[in-house]
């Protein structure tokens, strides 16, 4: 799916939003549990209930890691109904990988070619060999750490002064940016930081960004598509906890579409105040 | 497992080897296929025909993760053969994970709690809360990435002068020693560095090091040990390629077997030549 593809997406759903499944048994509806996967079946009515108001999902993978070879299966599942079922989502695995050449080529052939994700989140901490094996799949994207929405993202990423007064994520994604091309890597940038979305921006204009931290982590809708937005959309804004926690007994799915409607509403307003429509 | 009692392991096999079962089914003997789970059977003679040369073996995620659930369950096995039969070893999942702090328990669970690993690979870039969760494990390891063994470790853990002309990795190093203890913490220094971990070692005297690169990267031992060991062994070296495919036909361990000893007593002499027996 080519970054044209994904405007046009955003232009007929008058939506950027993701929807992260962060799928937890812990937190899935009690009724669920009469099933034979209950985290599959949690997934499948989250999808059902709001495809139309969302142009990607978002699998986390440690939460079905978690589950073992079963919670694997879980995944499987989950990608292969929404890959069949809407053909227009982007599907991304938010793995998180990172790892010398030979090593990364067995995580693409994971999550492109066993799962058929449309892309993958990795760390760029080991470098271009470590990224290079993902590009060779074509249609495919790389999504790359830059900024995150953590505490945690002020101890390296905020660092000061590697090169020229620069900061450690903007080294990563000047660098990184030349790997691939803004048809087949975006960059992860923390909603908790809307203010630097800004300096993303100037070093790359054209690349989607993919935006965690929206919802449960607070970040600022209004202020991130300001300085984030581009001619072409630009922006994938991820909420996890908010939307499929939003309900927790039978007929969860009403609140989880009410709390996604209510963002992709907002996102509508935007775009169009934007002239993006 | 404390850092006393690898050590104490060390010396009594004369030995800080790590075995790496990256396990690519493409290069498993053919006569493995007539079993139920070829990828499980393969490690199982590796680990049985040198399980008194080496100290730990580390499973590389990626080469299970690339076959799905039947992967997975391939690991599962892996981990529990080991854990049952040779309760002396180290076991590492080498999953390069990182992660903010809630999605990090669960990837702390898949590993320490499902399948009994003893340490886990991370990536620290995501910062201090993407390591806590754990470090909550009692006897349980992080190992950081620091400098690791591939070109691209050049990209951005060797970048100039983050901070009073420090390089990035000893930044990381510097920083994340004081996440936890010498007891519960190692960091990867790559076999292709054999210069910089003396640089390491100023930083983290007392730290155990992980070193993989030896064997098909080509990593020096005798330079890596004269940099790299300290009082207490402080260094684990892994080889994967060049031990587990040493042989193709059947009786293949024989040949997987001398390359480990040939690497053991090596490090046998080292041992002996820095009074660490």
């Amino acid at each position: 799916m080519k970054a044209g593809k994904i405007y046009s997406h955003i232009q007929k759903k008058k939506s950027f939003l993701c929807i992260g499944l962060d799928t937890d048994p812990k937190r899935i509806p009690s009724h669920l549990f009469d099933t034979d996967d209950p985290v599959f079946e949690f997934n499948k009515r989250i999808v059902d209930a709001t495809h139309d108001l969302a142009i990607a999902y978002k699998p986390n993978f440690a939460f079905y890691e978690a589950f073992g070879s079963d919670g694997i299966k879980s995944l499987e599942r989950t990608a292969d109904y929404i890959k069949t079922n809407y053909h227009e989502i982007l599907l991304i695995a938010d793995a998180k990988r990172g790892d010398i050449g030979n090593t990364s080529e067995y995580y693409a052939r994971a999550v492109f070619q066993n799962m058929d994700f449309d892309a993958v989140t990795l760390s760029a901490y080991m470098g271009k060999d470590s990224i290079v094996p993902y590009l060779s799949y074509a249609g495919k994207w790389v999504i790359l750490l830059a900024l995150t929405s953590n505490e945690g993202s002020s101890d390296f990423q905020l660092a000061n002064a590697l090169e020229e007064n620069k900061k450690l994520f903007e080294v990563i994604i000047e660098k990184s940016k030349n790997w691939g091309t803004a048809d087949n890597t975006m960059f992860v940038v923390g909603a908790t930081h809307p203010s630097l979305i800004a300096d993303v921006r100037k070093i790359v204009p054209d690349h989607f960004l993919l935006v965690p931290g929206v919802g449960a982590q607070g970040g600022d809708l209004e202020m991130i598509c300001r300085n984030g937005l581009n001619q072409k959309g630009g922006l994938i804004v991820n909420a996890s906890r908010s939307i499929i926690y939003a309900g927790d007994s039978e007929g969860f799915e009403i609140e989880v579409r009410k709390q996604a409607a209510s963002l992709q509403s907002q996102m509508a307003v935007i775009l169009e105040n934007h002239n993006l429509l």
